[in-house]
């Protein structure tokens, strides 16, 4: 099992690599082989790793990356929803481009892996019924959205006509993110728990009445992997597949923080709302009825204190 | 009034020059001038008329076209669906990035145009709700439709960043097309009205229990000329809309040749079925509640007997 991960210097990118070098299977067969690449040098990676940086909008890196060819082609790299917002060009260079650079590479190439895309759930907007069902129109309300709704829409035809065999998994926000925050307008639903954890105050942009679906990495990550695992076949044409998440209000992100470590730390999150984040956040879904995915075995977290509950064991180190 | 007329050699783009150059205004200024463009020569054109054979994927050629700006753009240039799925270079490189680079040299230029884009019902593959409501997601099930539902969400982001004004017009199928069948999967609608009516046998490849939705060329172009005139500030960022079609079978356009043409007609038609057609003629839709564009004051034809009147009358000349 030889597998490829583009973005792999990401939060997602890592916790990836590093969770198939501890399985050390995919798909039943041993892994041989993880290639990691990214635009940026990332922090040590398992052994198992090969790491390299290059770009893959630039010609001949993605051609380079397929010889030989991978079972399964993890394709995380991306601008994020705040960058692509900003700098438009950043924005359709890396996340159409580069894609289709990639898929082009692998349609050139021998053989037809299984590749993994992360979408995201910006490939909804304003209005939409709650919950959103999975046949539902996808109208972005950003550029971020809409670069992945054209990633999706050439995964499912790359895939129909056998070029690869696609998966596009629409990612929730991912929260609890570690680390520090990302450019992504959605940063603050992991700021407001991951700082107040840290004994930090945390800014919170926008109102406690705003909902939205999460999902923590570790279900992202588990996502993925069954992304890579299921037998295409049952999906049929319909290669883009919205997971569940847990939709909740920023107020119950709280609650739930207060219950799992304690009202202090609900205390330190402090209100100052920024009406640019607000209004990006305002277009985005609140809520998905994903019985799609659920039917084909991508298990959601339970709830929103398990989410924290598994940021603390995943990526705060204890002494 | 300036407009532009991308693709207009075709037989939509010069019904549309004749149209506009008939009814000698727009957006309630008359106009002064129409810049006709098309990779091949076309037949002569109103006087008005100045036409130019040009490549808008070649460098530069889009933005020459934007000096000085048109007030009204009508970007009507793709490869048709039989020929985007026989060759995939050509439909992304016309379809995705022969668009991309018109609405790129439009965005870099001085002025935000109306943009009239020709998406196509072909954004729509099976299986779906009967009929299609607006809010339905796009699954197309061939490259063509591919193409054209990345150009929308294009067409809808440029428009939401101000680069332009579009609107994207997802046309049924256009029976009765005059003149000799093109490379479109969906040619044999038309065939099988136009070739009786000139006393000439015609092939049916597909069954007569297979529905669809059509417009004449007399209303697609109504579509456009409405599209251009509506107010965009009612279509908020949903910049594409599902035209109405009237929903026919086979067998009952069969029987408004029959009621408007006599028996001996329709007895031309020779069924003589066609695997490559009937399958992807299958994954179409087959009827659409299209409430929003009814409700923004799109008016389809009202029978399947009046679009062969429509023919009849605009395209037969009569001794």
């Amino acid at each position: 099992m030889h597998v490829l991960i583009t973005g792999a210097a990401g939060m997602l990118g890592r916790k990836l690599a590093k969770r198939l070098a501890d399985v050390g299977a995919l798909r039943a067969k041993p892994i041989e082989r993880i290639d990691l690449i990214d635009i940026m040098e990332g922090p040590a990676a398992p052994a198992i790793c090969a790491s390299s940086v290059a770009d893959i909008c630039e010609p001949g890196v993605a051609a380079g990356l397929l010889r030989p060819m991978p079972d399964v082609i993890f394709h995380l790299a991306g601008v994020v929803s705040g960058e692509a917002e900003a700098d438009f060009d950043k924005g359709m260079a890396v996340n159409i481009d580069g894609t289709r650079a990639l898929f082009d590479a692998i349609r050139w190439a021998d053989g037809t892996p299984r590749v993994v895309f992360t979408s995201s759930i910006a490939v909804f907007g304003v209005p939409f019924p709650d919950p959103i069902p999975d046949d539902f129109h996808l109208t972005p309300l950003t550029s971020y959205g809409t670069q992945k709704m054209v990633a999706e829409a050439l995964l499912a035809d790359y895939s129909r006509r056998g070029f690869f065999d696609g998966i596009g998994v629409r990612l929730p926000t991912i929260s609890v993110r570690p680390g520090s925050p990302n450019a992504a307008a959605s940063g603050f639903f992991s700021g407001i728990i991951r700082e107040p954890l840290a004994g930090v105050q945390a800014v919170l942009p926008v109102s406690r009445q705003v909902r939205h679906s999460h999902a923590s990495p570790r279900t992202a990550i588990r996502y993925l992997l069954h992304a890579a695992e299921l037998d295409s076949a049952a999906l049929g044409a319909r290669r883009n597949l919205t997971m569940p998440g847990v939709s909740v209000t920023v107020g119950e992100q709280i609650e739930a923080l207060a219950r799992v470590a304690g009202p202090d730390a609900a205390e330190l999150i402090v209100e100052s709302p920024e009406p640019a984040i607000a209004e990006i956040v305002a277009g985005w879904p609140e809520r998905f009825d994903a019985r799609r995915a659920l039917s084909l075995g991508f298990v959601p977290d339970q709830s929103y204190d398990d989410i924290i509950r598994a940021y603390l064991e995943d990526d705060v180190v204890s002494d």
